[in-house]
């Protein structure tokens, strides 16, 4: 297992500002572009990751801690934020981001010991029994999968645009 | 053609400060790692960008304005990072990569006028004509390749302990 407690706050941590760092200030041509009919552009990725802040990890976390493997995990929607159209600025929805990734890291220093609990499992609706450090390990790269899929989207943009180089750019080239 | 010029500055003059905050500070572990034999690991990336700053970008703009289709353009070897084993810190390379890119954009507004220089024409050794427009998109688009590939590296470390949840995580499902 390469998962280390102290390691994966490191990036939970740093996800927050780094999307401010890179969205922050960026011309509506960037937020506003996406990868083609239903597929999500920039906002629309960071209102998903304060969705699961909101409804999947600590919950989940929570979860295995109090109720084990007595009762499925409670199912959330993955999509739900696609329905609340919020019409706040890029810049307040990355400050609610950073905000409830603040809180949630603070929870999740206070709850988990890794030593006592990274071997307690829960159940997952689709998958049957998943352990908590699966669960941890899946927020770090969930984080990771979404910055992936920002820059995506917007090189999507330039697909045309780059002419010849396309071959040369595996951004365009991993669907 | 998405190419607009301010808007590809944003993206240019992000880059630094992103990867600064996002890798500034992190375990070996997470610098050390790479995708398996003959892979790059972050470090490298961030070696391989500041070479193409140093050898691609502004040299081949600047190939255009004044050689045009004269003469194709010089060769460079995109793996010549790889050779000179730099022992610098990693934050020493970002600040080199911030360094040299700071001074590159202020070259870029300089020397390009996107009215009069967008059509412009050189010759690539492999690919025959291209136009000034495709380097300047390629230059944005290989920030986001490389945006990407290092997200990607990080999380292949958790290929392992997502455990099911490898199934929900799109960037351990593209390569």
């Amino acid at each position: 297992m390469n998962l280390n407690f102290k390691e994966a706050i490191e990036i939970l941590e740093r996800t927050p500002q780094t999307l401010e760092c890179f969205l922050s200030g960026l011309s509506e041509g960037w937020l506003k572009c996406n990868e083609g009919k239903d597929t999500w552009n920039v906002r629309e990725v960071v209102e998903h990751l304060i969705e699961a802040e909101t409804n999947n990890w600590i919950p989940r976390l929570e979860w295995i801690l109090q109720v084990g493997e007595n009762q499925v995990f409670p199912p959330f929607d993955r999509f739900s934020h696609l329905n609340e159209k919020k019409e706040q600025a890029l810049d307040q929805i990355l400050m609610e981001f950073k905000s409830i990734r603040t809180q949630n890291l603070s929870t999740l220093k206070t709850i988990i010991n890794p030593e006592m609990h990274f071997d307690l499992t829960g159940v997952h609706p689709e998958f049957g029994q998943v352990k908590l450090s699966e669960l941890l390990s899946t927020w770090v790269v969930h984080d990771l999968t979404h910055i992936a899929q920002i820059v995506r989207i917007m090189a999507e943009r330039y697909r045309e645009d780059v002419g010849p180089w396309n071959a040369y750019l595996g951004i365009l080239n991993r669907k």
